[in-house]
């Protein structure tokens, strides 16, 4: 199946977007990428979650989680706060994290000809 | 200058995520691109906005914005309203769009050395 954006979901929920401009140093990136897409999901309170990067520019990743309790348990994780001081170490020239409460959502998936 | 995340802002204020996959047709679509990326700028609400986009796959767009009253201009915006009906037509296989209100943000920049 081809790439899909996590579709509408039912509000209230939570989403935090992470913005970010790396440095040149991929030494461990990509295994810690895998490894947090793989701890983010094993949160019960995950209702999806995507990122996309402009080769050589921005990147950005979105989380939806249904409260703050699962969003809570996600940056409190010590595995992930040790990838994010890594990440501030190494990784990142510049991020931004902005987190929000979802009001509205809709989608749009073309019909099948 | 290099390229930078928006920075963290001052919450409350509002953020659209569209996220987007899309067909093969270019036609007219980067022209629009820049045309939308023009307009919206010209919102006085209008706090940023930034896209990603992994090539053949997800596009992220988000624009921030000061309040209710401004988010709401842009989507009423009838050029913009024209290129959304333009996109379902011809240049998005599928997208969503989660309108929210931040309650945080919180940003990096690594230190010059």
């Amino acid at each position: 199946m081809s790439i899909q954006p996590v579709p509408a979901l039912e509000p209230p929920y939570l989403m935090a977007v992470f913005t970010d401009v790396r440095t040149a140093d991929e030494t461990g990136y990509p295994e810690t990428g895998a490894r947090m897409s793989e701890l983010v999901g094993a949160n019960p309170g995950l209702l999806g979650h995507e990122s996309a990067r402009t080769p050589g520019g921005l990147g950005i990743t979105v989380a939806y989680f249904r409260d703050q309790e699962s969003l809570t348990a996600w940056r409190e994780d010590l595995e992930h706060r040790s990838a994010m001081e890594r990440g501030r170490e190494d990784w990142y020239e510049s991020y931004t994290l902005h987190v929000a409460t979802v009001e509205r959502s809709h989608g749009f998936v073309r019909a099948e000809h």
